[in-house]
């Protein structure tokens, strides 16, 4: 019997922070192993070290690629050559580099086609630094190594509750020279199509906050809301895009008024992430949507402060692989719901005759 | 017997709004009258209206000032000479008017010390403007009629939770240029001394979150934070006051790291609130912290999408009310404890005794 369930790549991130305690709390349970085929790039020795300092029981297998991963198992890739010590808490750039090489392998097998999805656990983004990796974080890195020239699009999400932002690391002082009607424009199609193809969802609804507080409060507290954001709405929803607002953004959360969309995008950082955070901390999910590669990751970091003590929640991380393995299936269904389509069907004008050409040949399917 | 029930003066708001709605709801309970007397400035007419329409069963007595209002009854000053129409949710400049007059003579009436606090209806920002009346809000109002040229600080509040702003109602380009080290350090000292007089915290402990996102990351996302707002910070703890930062916005609020602070400073508008909001929209309360008069107001607007229906809840408004009288009693006890202090108790490095100098004459005090 084929076992089609989805195999799913998880990068140990860095070794000195929560994310093997939060791997090996989703993986105890058994349940998560019908679901799915977990393959964890990092080290087999870490892991145990983990699993035994933080009196865990979850079991694993060592295999040398995702090939070898059976099923109802949770399988290891060793990623890393020498011996790598683990430091509860440390910034250590042997810790970066253990946790590049795992994402190295893991782009390689996802290429090679061993793997369906990629779950990231936290890094640390100074640590990671070097000449193979100089990028922000993993949202550049996968969308350079395997965005196959598409922009991606970080959705924050919970549930129906997703996030996504026009601007995202750049000094508050650069938000309002940044935004353009070009760049919000291109932020609503890639969120409008994830929205369809990853969720779902036929006709999605996405609310845009405004930049300024109050809205811009009539021209009175900034411009923007009307020379740039409203027309970038308008010329959207003139090309079939339901999107709505912009919406002055403090109580937009507080107000309930985001549960009547599917996604909300915010102007910049701190705009949507402080309230996203506020409502959606420990069930967060970050998904990279506009690339042909899925990938999610929690929406917590590494977490210094509590590693080594056992008392992280895996919540968050569980939810990132539901989320991953969900937006495979979506695609799947998607990919076969257009595979076939009806052929267009239309009315020649110029006829005499008001009968629909189903007996016409269209040559352009 | 004298009654020493705090007098708490409530200006009427957007008649077309749901200020009434709430202040009737408020008062519907007769507990509320062993707390405090309340004088509504407004109208009897239009406070009739609400009650009818909305079969409201508060009952309240007209009287000409509130030098005649009774204990145990909830009492209307006419404020208003023309006859005024109700019209839910129209943007009217008669209501703009009827608001700015019963706000006036609020002002009167404390300023001639009838009542001890004001508590502020939610008015309608744009049609309450005149020659009388160029401010964006209330908090400018008051703070230009009764502050004694005093400064004051918008506090957005809910229980313990805190939170007020170093720039308010200005568009996002201009933020970074309006940081400076010293607005932040002017803001800190009245959110410090009014933590201490107005709340009876002893050692206020004060969050400053950061401008740019995670905190600037050590420069690479903003200089701010090292520049202007660390050094800030610094200053102010060499002086004595307990603050620290500063702190990555998006996950503050939900991390749950605001709890361990009595006051949480944010550097821009929608940082804060958006938040705050997310967190605490139903039972917020506006504290104008900084001036001689106690003021405060619900958290919620004019509410013109629910004016009418009788759905609006009244809680917030309520704790507007009970944070009004805390901080009144805050501020008589803080009064109480600084009137007769102890006199300095020094030793007198010159003397070879080692000897408290409990019995020289100190003649500072």
């Amino acid at each position: 019997m084929e076992d089609n369930r989805i195999r799913v790549g998880i990068t140990q991130g860095d070794i000195n922070g929560i994310g093997y305690e939060v791997i090996l709390k989703t993986f105890a349970d058994p349940l998560m192993l019908e679901l799915c085929t977990p393959i964890i790039y990092g080290s087999p020795k870490v892991a145990a070290y983990h699993r035994k300092s933080l009196d865990l029981s979850t079991n694993f297998s060592i295999v040398n690629s995702a090939s070898e991963a059976a099923h109802n198992k949770l399988s290891v890739v060793n990623c890393i050559d020498d011996e790598v010590k683990v430091e509860y808490a440390k910034a250590d750039p042997e810790a970066g580099k253990a946790a590049l090489s795992a994402l190295e392998k893991a782009v390689e097998e996802y290429k090679s086609g061993l793997i369906d999805v990629i779950v990231t656990a936290p890094i640390n983004k100074h640590t990671i630094q070097s000449d193979a990796f100089s990028f922000p974080g993993h949202t550049e890195y996968i969308e350079e190594k395997l965005g196959n020239g598409d922009k991606a699009l970080m959705i924050l999400m919970q549930n129906d509750f997703r996030m996504a932002l026009v601007t995202g690391h750049i000094p508050v002082s650069q938000i309002a020279p940044t935004i353009t009607k070009e760049l919000i424009q291109e932020k609503l199609n890639i969120f409008n199509h994830s929205l369809k193809q990853d969720f779902g969802i036929n006709n999605p609804r996405i609310a845009v906050l405004s930049l300024n507080p109050h809205a811009g409060d009539s021209g009175l507290l900034g411009t923007e809301e009307e020379e740039i954001i409203t027309p970038a709405i308008q010329e959207m929803v003139a090309k079939g895009i339901t999107c709505y607002g912009p919406y002055a953004a403090d109580g937009f959360m507080g107000s309930g008024n985001y549960t009547h969309f599917d996604g909300i995008l915010a102007m910049y950082h701190d705009q949507g992430l402080a309230p996203f955070k506020a409502l959606a901390m420990d069930e967060g999910v970050n998904y990279t949507a506009g690339l042909p590669v899925i990938r999610t990751s929690p929406g917590h970091g590494t977490a210094y402060d509590i590693a080594g003590q056992g008392i992280a929640s895996e919540d968050s991380f569980r939810q990132a692989i539901y989320v991953a393995i969900d937006v495979f299936r979506n695609r799947k269904n998607d990919k076969i719901a257009h595979s076939n389509p009806l052929r267009k069907q239309y009315y020649d004008k110029r006829d005499d005759s008001d009968k629909l050409k189903l007996d016409t040949i269209d040559d352009e399917i």
